[in-house]
């Protein structure tokens, strides 16, 4: 997709410090990790987002994604690690190419990626799932 | 699983507020969650993570988490959602049997799953890109 700076990257118009690549699916390290060694894993195809992408795109970068976890683990030691994916801005999805974070995990590494629990006041949990579930 | 709390809440020995059920997934909201709605989704085979479930139940696991996402944004308006799974303990895995988590996001709801960026020295990046590709 023209102007995409991720869709560029795949072309080979941008370099990128790749981890793995195949018909369908890139990995790089992100340039500005959260832990050394933070790769992006994204289908070459344009989609914005996981609602966008078919599901086959989504099981196979998955797939990618645990194989690289896998190799993440035995090559940098870290004990654990995270997949994110953001969706849509506010969610902090930086550019609107479907994209999975795998972030290494260290002790001690100081990442928070946690959060203040918010409180349901008496019932309203219930009522939460009530409104999600009337769109199931 | 015994011991495992997600375990007995499938069971039902625990109760929980429900969003989604079927014979391989249960899905109910975080009572700690990032914002109001926040969900959690799983298997009801007990997997500690990713790398243990197989490919199947990961792929079923995370279209159940298509469909929650998009009734979320249908019923409670937010216009975006971070899908995070984290693995093992060091990752901020709480319980240690595979769980999804669904956040929606709204504009100015101050939840910072972002991180301060690493950088780099030189030529690191291409060190730590080799070092992964190895095991792959």
């Amino acid at each position: 997709m023209e102007n995409c700076i991720f869709c560029k990257i795949i072309k080979g118009d941008i370099p990128c410090t790749k981890v793995y690549e195949d018909e369908n699916i890139l990995s790089f390290l992100d340039i500005a990790p959260a832990n050394k060694g933070h790769c992006l894993i994204m289908p070459k195809e344009h989609y914005e987002t996981i609602i966008d992408a078919p599901e086959e795109i989504i099981n196979y970068s998955l797939k990618v994604t645990k194989k690289i976890a896998r190799a993440m683990s035995s090559s940098l030691g870290n004990e654990g690690f995270n997949v994110l994916i953001n969706s849509y801005k506010v969610a902090g999805q930086l550019v609107p190419h479907l994209h999975i974070h795998l972030i290494p995990r260290f002790n001690g590494d100081g990442i928070n990626l946690n959060w203040r629990p918010r409180k349901y006041k008496d019932k309203e949990i219930i009522d939460f799932a009530e409104k999600i579930k009337k769109f199931l």
